[in-house]
């Protein structure tokens, strides 16, 4: 069997390394190139000293990508992504992993992200890479940009609530909490050990740009106009996102109907796991799975739904791997049979 | 100058060895005695090494509890003080740290605590000790009933919506993250390092005990009946909570309105610090400080209310020495100018 | 073809759910049953949930325990160990997970871990389970001592030096810190959250068992008595130890030569990776990696040579499968092909 | 009463907040002025939030510290000290904080920091500001240089074997443990939370300054010449230091010899607190306490010494108050009443 032939263009970030992770051992794919300005030449591994002895893939220029690849992984800073998409997508099928085309347009992308976009058409070619939801595009794409962290989770837990009409267009909360690797690896003062251990804040509050994200493919589902409420807090692991979400039923509703209803939605799909209790990160840490939880509140009359992702694998490079699986025609499951690494 | 003399009852746990540490510096009073049954006859350095040569109480029997006391503190588990509170209510002032008569009366506190209550005479004395509502009745005081520390954070994020009828009676939305301190000093499998580490988890969704706490308090401010969803979450970490806490204005209001009702409402009060920006959990750990940050997001018309506490001490022994403070007519902030420890 | 059955006996701690962790995706061998006195009748994934949907397996007692298994692997503790290892040493292969065969007699065994040893006869017939030094032995034995966590860093880290017959007899200090996943999954207070967060602590000191354990099989390695000295530590980390060993070398030695020992005496295992650099925990997490680093320092006379390994992988369930592919003669490397999960 | 005026040089790191945090409840004391070339202007609490509403002073360049100080704390990078110190040793008595005046000489410096030494005079006027071995002539010092982090705990820990000439003049070994917050406020790649959190690392192996800090003051102790091996690792920690210490008593000794030897050597020492049982990092955090414990291993012949520090109290901020208290005549525990923090 001939193996595909994969690149990873950016390579010291922590969806790099990841991508790795999972690539490596994937049995349908190899990893043909890898991209570094800033350390070409190196090998993979004095980058990322845990994959010693894993992988010999020296770092190369980006104008060094061969020609011949069947999927190129964008691992690259929002806006920076997009000269590579435009430059370059008529060469190759990309998986972008920023967010420079997950958004309906430029204008509400230079809106949220305060930054010009170099590639207006992109968007109207891109397929946003949630598979639950939109598995049938993807599986042609030339473009697919695969979803941020928060709104994967965020939208898992919620899509079955707006897609069966059951709640309110407004008073829409998702309270999320991630892991520090969110912020990526570049060292920032609000990423010192010192600063993140044993301590616990919200931020980006009103202005976090996950929050239309969310809301657009929520919108989606509703077919209308609704009013999401993002606040992301920074919790002081490595791993995991947990998003608490409140909405407000049109009527009064049952924990059966609701179980029924993400049950029907989410049938057959390989990664959800829908549960019975309460889910936390490490029951997913270093694995393609998001956990949901969904209940009704009759004393308040509201509907919580909890979900939990591993922000690096299904909030970022496993749901891109997935992607590709779909894309390629491969089983959708391959290379993703990563377990969750608890304790 | 004679000092004050005062008992704690119950040593072995974290609100006991908090009270120690804040009462031994404290200039008016001195620690007469400090009980516990299963390690009586031991120094109190025993049981916690941190105070070796700090401090040289024995600890005793609850049943050789000196008569002449200025003021008991109780820091016994829920179910366990109103025994006591029942035997003891006419020989000492009591500050009581437990649940056991923070609720309104013998019904909702058997309803939400799955208990029964030996002492039902006591709701109509206990006044709820959270300073800065309360302040008039606590001077007085025979039985002090502490706030709970998720209710501390919640009620002083949320009292001057209410106070000032600002916002809706519903869609009031408590979303709080603790310390494991919460959880109390039993070793119990859902505390266990490796359970908590790295590590996030909602849990007590719907029915934690708090819930009605928090709702019956900022139902006295706003005289009238509300509905308040409240949902804890463990961190990682060993103090602090914080309060992340959704409202719905009955009608447009701007930051300015909100900043100046927040500053009337917390004038010169010693503990409440209004913050401009996000606050976190280390910069109040270990002292009694309460910061506050209260925005209002226009594009989902909802004020989001932050506050942070130390658990332990603003949630629990710092306040209930500031209630000591009150009582005994000393200048409240005497013994709590501990310093936020960050790192 | 048709796959090997294996069982594990003792389900509920972290070495029976990492083993099945290992097992789950290994290509050669079935998991026909898992034992739990505690709570058999259930599902597996009712004990740990990270393993919902991946495992079906009911827990079932150890009296129904299937007598045609390839391989039973023995996640008790000490002490229980040996009781089934005494009724079972005709019917199965064993790997023992616990220590109670590692050591070189009943005597020594019984001074060290205070227990009475009910099956003196098992110690003969045992073979320690370190491939890289038993590799032989391994292969056709009936019963493996599967090594203890510590012992397998320190040993790894200092054997060549004893082969080479290069230093000291004495002088020999194994400083050790390992995660809290050593101590297991059992509530304890030194294993409470708020005991181990953000905290540091030596213990065990003098007279922790693994010393012997270390000494012997050094001694073993250098034909001749050793005084091996070994202070273990507790690190706020689920995973992972790391031994700091000092020795004297007999003369000035080079790193060239220290290097090249090393690289000689490690030539094609598998699962030793010499490095360059100091190692850390993470570079090895959830694989069964043992990273090595060795220098001299000339400026106080003393080999300083670092191991690093994941206590529950290298240190516990990993070895043992590494052991059962020695013992069924498969691959060694099989089913053993995690990434270290970094961060 | 007058109070003493006390300048800080550099703000904007741990040493810098430390000493405010200490020094604002110091009763006589006030700190008079705090330098900050990158953030001068602005208020101490914007930098550092934590003391909103505890302290007014304005950050102010080092160019208009007043003159009329009594006591100046330098808390700038090594490097950076020998600068005001070669400036202003005439006008201020100074405790430097940095590494620039705590060893033999120029030259030795220059060796071990790899960096010039502008001021070599200073090491003839400086005193080594570790109370519990140079007192005296700390009392009437011009320029204090306050102990490194590792030194106070590893010179603690062993001071009084030396002294009495206890143990070999080799197979010295120093085997420490350290929390982030040594590594200063500055972010780097290696103090990325990720980094750091749920890992340990050796670092510096070898070639740390701390090395011949803590061998030159052993060596005054011993009157004679020392072989110290010095080891620092890396903890997921932010406060604190653990070093375990090992060396070889010339003849077999007790443990209680060794105790009586302490007890005396520690006499009336305020701060230092024997330990009958293993010390860890929390039951000193945020205090000025050091404490030791010391055992003789008679099956190795080793005597292990661990002693247990907040490297920014006693191993910086407070340890230099406990100086300045000597300087100015004060209690020596004025003001360093803090109780260790824990949990």
């Amino acid at each position: 069997m001939i193996k595909k032939r994969i690149g990873i263009v950016g390579a010291t970030g922590f969806t790099g390394s990841e991508l790795v992770r999972l690539l490596i051992n994937h049995p349908e794919v190899e990893i043909t190139a890898i991209t570094s300005e800033s350390r070409k030449g190196e090998e993979f591994s004095d980058v990322h000293p845990q994959f010693l002895g894993l992988i010999n893939n020296k770092l190369i220029s980006i104008n060094d990508l061969p020609k011949d690849l069947d999927i190129v992984f964008l691992a690259l800073p929002h806006g920076v992504s997009m000269d590579f998409v435009k430059a370059h997508h008529e060469n190759y099928r990309i998986i972008d992993l920023s967010g420079d085309f997950r958004l309906s347009g430029k204008n509400i992308y230079e809106f949220w992200y305060k930054k010009d976009h170099v590639y207006a058409d992109g968007f109207a070619n891109a397929v946003y890479g949630l598979p639950e939801l939109y598995r049938t595009s993807i599986k042609d794409a030339k473009l697919v940009a695969n979803p941020g962290c928060f709104p994967t989770s965020a939208i898992l837990a919620l899509a079955p609530l707006f897609a069966n009409q059951l709640v309110s267009k407004d008073h829409i909360i998702v309270d999320s909490k991630t892991g520090v690797t969110g912020a990526g690896i570049k060292v920032r003062p609000n990423t010192h050990f010192s600063v993140v251990n044993d301590n616990f804040t919200a931020y980006g509050i009103k202005t976090h740009r996950h929050s239309i994200e969310i809301q657009e493919k929520l919108e989606e589902q509703q077919k209308g106009n609704l009013s999401v409420l993002f606040t992301p807090h920074l919790l002081p692991v490595d791993r995991g996102i947990l998003s608490t979400c409140y909405t407000k039923p049109k009527e009064k509703v049952g924990d059966k109907t609701l179980n029924s209803m993400y049950s029907a939605f989410y049938k057959d799909e390989p990664f959800i796991r829908l549960r019975k209790s309460l889910p936390n990160l490490k029951e997913v840490r270093g694995s393609n799975f998001a956990d949901i939880f969904v209940t009704y509140d009759e004393r308040t009359d509201t509907i919580i739904s909890v979900a939990t992702i591993d922000n690096l694998v299904k909030g970022a490079a496993g749901q891109a791997i997935h992607n590709m699986n779909i894309m390629l025609g491969f089983d959708e499951k391959i290379g993703l049979n990563q377990i969750p690494l608890q304790p």
